[in-house]
């Protein structure tokens, strides 16, 4: 088999075989296709696509291109989720423990942020003494002691779709369907999951500007879940607006915190039980209520001090320390730097996600390069959401930075972030379409109808 | 400028800048751009196109990258043919001479044979002692003593495309219309071209297998002719069968002497006439006789010795050496190793290029690999073309190799030749709809009419 071939068949259109695409996903792997090659092949998927076959060969032999995750040792069905980038996402570290009041065990790989969407590691390291970098090994006894574990992603996990990844990100290749559902669903399958909820999100914020694309993305990546034996449902989130408040990696484990002691934004609460929800049903739980009721009984698990009882025992599982109070301690906390005030009068129609994600990346919560350091105090408070009405003079939300360590450029990016942040907000006369935090949940049919 | 927008801005199918092109390839040519985004590029433009503005620009950069041939010491305009290849393709050797006849001085660059549609200067080199790497100071004065020079192409002219068409091969990315005609042309304005004829090979032993692509390889090269200020015209020619009778080195050389000798076949002197006759209206000679007055003309010179002895002076002028008897001595002499037989009755209706082309090579006229041995004296004779009526038994074609050089592995080359050239032939009860070997002059427009 010669990989010129390969991309000829490509490039006039036509389906791959599961052995070219097998030898292809060695060949990257092992490093004997050039790079050269590998790019060409690429930009012609982009161009030509990828049949569903295609896709799920793709998923599979990638997941399979280094070690797998062996998750046998968690009590029931192995439930994963994968959110693809939000400003302001912090769902996982309330979905985790909202799922072990329901006593679903998990074990949550995550990455650390790059660019504005920020990683979910990042943000439990705000935690003072939080410890992600969990050797595998471990996983058992930390499952047994608290049913949840959140760890850092170990670099052996589908090393094919590493290495496409970083080719994509330079050649012009990352935004095709079939290979950014391929990638995700790669690393789930490697990562272990048999159940899985995806977090498809949809707007200004997001990757998928468009709620066609996004559904789209959503569908291909069922339908390669289903290829691989993974039940994948995916439930696509409005990210026109940041999730919730709070933007930043001690800001937003500062609003899970409230939002586990009731007092959340609503649009998190109403993500986090959707979420919460399907893995619920497709781990085979709650099955005396209906589907009402179950989001009812979320809801108030998520609120009423359950969860943040297991969140709690997450914390402190892993090392991270807990104040006398009950709250987490962290690293540094937000020092509120600057506000941003309403020049007129009238309704927020819009805040823009992408806009407050780099303001809050530029304030220091977040890397531009891998090596740059963050400061965990760092991000913004959104002091209004969509659809409020506000005075000239408002504050709209407050640019932060750490208290005890901002970056030594710190007065330089504020005034970058206000710059951004101040183009985040769109004000009219009259207020704007409600718009549901979320906007569809794949596939369509009911529940236990395959 | 950054490689990463350029790719994009082609990936979403958007018109490239000139100052980007000039980016691009000045990365190329200095190395600066990674092969993974070249490449990436290339399919990029392969599958969503180019416009006539970046085709030119491309073409204009690329035979800027290095040196471009002054030919200012050439009386008149300085003009070139260029062929995109065929099988039995013996017209450069007779078409020098043939325009020389009208005080037309030529200096042509060609190249080596790889793969099967062989190369000029293989052909030049099969007679004994001729010379082909002319230096390029030596130009003047081959031109004043015969107005004519054969050179292997220099390494310094359009380097960038040199470097592009060695990842192209290997990337899939060879089958584009605009990156062809770039490719061909930006070579032909670095040669120093000013008047320029190509020929446009169609059907099986071409690579463009339908006449509707060759229209459109013509129509693109003779834009970006017009772009670059070059007097361009394309003559597509039939390439089903292979042109005249004999494929092979010492074997076409034979063939164009005979055609010089006015024993030769119809087809090539059509092509050769054709061809002359557009580069002779670009030269603005033979102003006194009309269009049809010229090609007679030009069929008179070719074949009643006045040519012939223009194309022993070429020879001498580099060094070939001239029998008694005023043929060329070849390095090599066919010897006539096996025949191919007709199996029944019936009209030949193909003679199929491609693989009496791969015959040929297989018997040692040709390279599959740059490093490899040629034998001068290996090819094919064909006895019979498309349309002519045979009798079970008769000769079909011979297969030759090298009386004295004959390859090593001579009699397995002899075995596989055999196998291919078997299936070139096609024989039917009908005699084949004819053809033209000239499908098409164009531009369209009468000459003179810009």
């Amino acid at each position: 088999m010669k990989m010129i071939d390969i991309i000829l068949e490509k490039r006039y259109g036509r389906e791959l075989t599961d052995e070219q695409i097998a030898f292809f996903v060695k060949g990257v792997t092992d490093g004997s296709i050039p790079d050269y090659q590998v790019s060409s092949l690429l930009m012609a998927i982009v161009l030509n696509g990828m049949s569903e076959r295609e896709m799920t060969t793709l998923t599979i032999e990638m997941s399979r291109s280094g070690d797998v995750n062996d998750l046998s040792f968690l009590e029931g069905i192995a439930v994963d989720k994968h959110s693809t980038g939000g400003v302001g996402d912090k769902v996982t570290p309330l979905l985790l423990p909202l799922l072990a009041t329901y006593g679903i065990q998990s074990v949550k790989l995550s990455g650390r942020g790059l660019g504005y969407t920020g990683g979910t590691v990042d943000k439990f390291e705000s935690i003072e003494g939080f410890e992600c970098e969990i050797a595998r090994k471990r996983f058992p006894e930390l499952i047994k002691n608290t049913g949840m574990v959140i760890s850092g992603q170990t670099p052996d996990l589908a090393p094919a779709d590493k290495i496409l990844y970083s080719l994509r990100d330079v050649t012009g290749t990352v935004d095709s369907i079939p290979l950014i559902a391929s990638s995700i669903m790669s690393k789930k399958i490697a990562g272990g999951a048999k159940a899985l909820v995806l977090d498809v999100t949809c707007g200004f914020g997001a990757f998928m500007k468009e709620e066609s694309r996004a559904r789209e993305l959503s569908a291909a990546m069922i339908r390669i879940g289903e290829g691989a034996g993974i039940k994948t449902r995916a439930v696509v989130t409005d990210m026109d607006q940041p999730l919730g408040r709070n933007v930043g990696n001690t800001l937003e484990m500062q609003e899970v915190y409230d939002t586990l002691c009731g007092k959340g934004s609503k649009d998190v609460q109403i993500v986090v039980v959707e979420l919460a929800f399907q893995l619920v049903r497709l781990a085979g739980k709650g099955m005396d209520l209906d589907d009402n009721e179950l989001r009812i009984d979320l809801l108030k698990r998520l609120t009423d001090g359950r969860a943040l009882e297991e969140y709690r025992k997450l914390i402190r599982s892993q090392g991270g320390v807990i104040n006398e109070d009950g709250s987490p301690q962290y690293v540094d906390y937000p020092f509120d730097a600057m506000h941003i005030n309403a020049p007129e009068d009238g309704y927020i129609t819009n805040v823009r996600a992408n806009l407050i994600g780099r303001a809050s990346c530029t304030l220091g919560a977040g890397r531009f390069e891998k090596s740059d350091k963050i400061d965990f105090g760092a991000g913004v408070i959104l002091c209004v959401k969509k659809g409020d009405k506000v005075k000239k003079g408002d504050t709209l939300c407050a640019l932060c930075q750490g208290e005890k360590n901002p970056l030594p450029d710190a007065d330089e990016r504020l005034y970058s972030a206000f710059d951004l942040a101040s183009k985040a907000f769109e004000i009219g006369p009259n207020p704007p379409k409600e718009k549901d935090p979320v906007i569809a949940v794949l596939p369509k049919k009911p529940f236990g109808v395959k």
